[in-house]
C-alpha cells in the first residue's frame, strides 16, 4: 500500500534549537532513498506504507540517540484506493484549482 | 521500543457518518490486544512500536476494505526513553499538578 | 459558528516534565466556561468559534508567563453545518456502532 | 503574538476530490495578505495571532459555503518569545545543520 505522510518530530528536553534533529531525520529519509520534502513545519514523504514507517521509527532512534529523553511527532497519513497520487500531484492539482477558479 | 499513540483516522468520499468506520478501526485495536482509550477525537494507543503501527496500517486496510476510496489520519506519536509513562501516568500526572497548583 | 477541537500543547524549552503547562492550560478552559475532556494526548474542547480559539490563544500566553521560549501545538478542529453534534455524541455515535457492527 | 501555523482543512461528504476547497482557502489567505507557503499535505501561514485564526476561521466558513456540511481540520501553531523566526529561518535552519552534520 502506497502512503503519503506528512512528519514533524519534536525532541523534548534538548533546549528551543530543534533544527539538528529535524536535521538528522531528513537525512534518515535521505539514507532510505524516499521521496521527501522539507517545509517549515515537517516533511512531506511518500512511498510504500512499511519502507515510511520504518523511516519514522528510526528519526524516533535516532533523535533519541542524539540525547532526547523525550520525542513528540505530529503525523498526517494520506491512503488512496482510487488512483495513485504522488505529492507533486497534490500540489498541482491545488494550483491549477487555483487558476481556474480565481483567474 | 514502547510508544504512545493518539490516532484519529477519516475516510473520505463516504458521507458525513464516519462512526462506522471509526468502530472498525476500534475492533483492530481490540483485536490486536492493544491498550486504548477512545475519546471524541480519535483514540489512545499504547504498545510495543511495531504492534501499535500495525494496527494503524490495518485499519487504514480495513477502511478502504469497507469502501473508503481515501483516508486520511491525523497522529501523534510519543516515546521516551528517560522513564516508563502509560497512558493513565500522563492523565493523573496533569490532574495532580490541577490539584497542586490550583487547589 | 460551534467548533469542537482537540488541543494538544506542547511548551518546548522547560526539560522533560510537561504536566506543569498543561494543567495551566486546563485551567484556562476551565476559567472560560468551556466544557472539555482531558486525555492522554491533549483535551477535547467544545462551544463557540471565537471563545474557544480565546482560550487556545491565552494557553500559549500563559505557558509563555511560565517561561517556556517556545510553544508548539497540534490542533485539529471540527465544524459541521448539518446538525448539532456535541464531543459525547461523538464518543456515544461509535460506541453504539461498535455495539451493532460487533455485538 | 506572531504565531506560524501549518493548516491541512479536509471537507468531509462532497468526495473524494478536495483541491476546490483547499484553493478556496488558499484564496482567503492571499486576500488576507498572509504570507502562506502551499505543500501537498497542507499550507504553512504566519503572522499576527488573530490575524490567522481569523483567516483559519473564514476558511472553515467558506468550505461550508462551497457545499461541504461537515470540514476537519489538522492545525500545528507555534509560538517563541526568545527571538523571530520567519517559516523561511525555520526551512533555512534545518538546511544549513544538514550541510554542517552530512558535509
Amino acid at each position: 500500500m502506497k502512503v503519503t505522510v506528512d512528519l514533524s518530530v519534536v525532541p523534548i528536553g534538548v533546549g528551543v534549537s530543534l533544527s539538528p534533529y529535524v536535521a538528522a531525520c531528513e537525512r534518515v529519509l535521505q539514507d532510505a532513498g524516499l521521496s521527501h520534502t522539507l517545509h517549515a513545519f515537517g516533511t512531506n514523504i511518500e512511498g510504500e506504507w512499511d519502507a515510511v514507517f520504518a523511516a519514522v521509527k528510526r528519526c524516533h532512534e535516532v533523535v533519541h540517540e542524539m540525547g532526547a529523553p523525550r520525542v513528540t511527532a505530529s503525523l498526517r497519513i494520506g491512503t488512496r484506493i482510487d488512483k495513485a497520487q504522488s505529492l507533486g500531484d497534490k500540489v498541482r492539482s491545488v494550483q491549477q484549482k487555483l487558476g481556474e477558479q480565481y483567474p
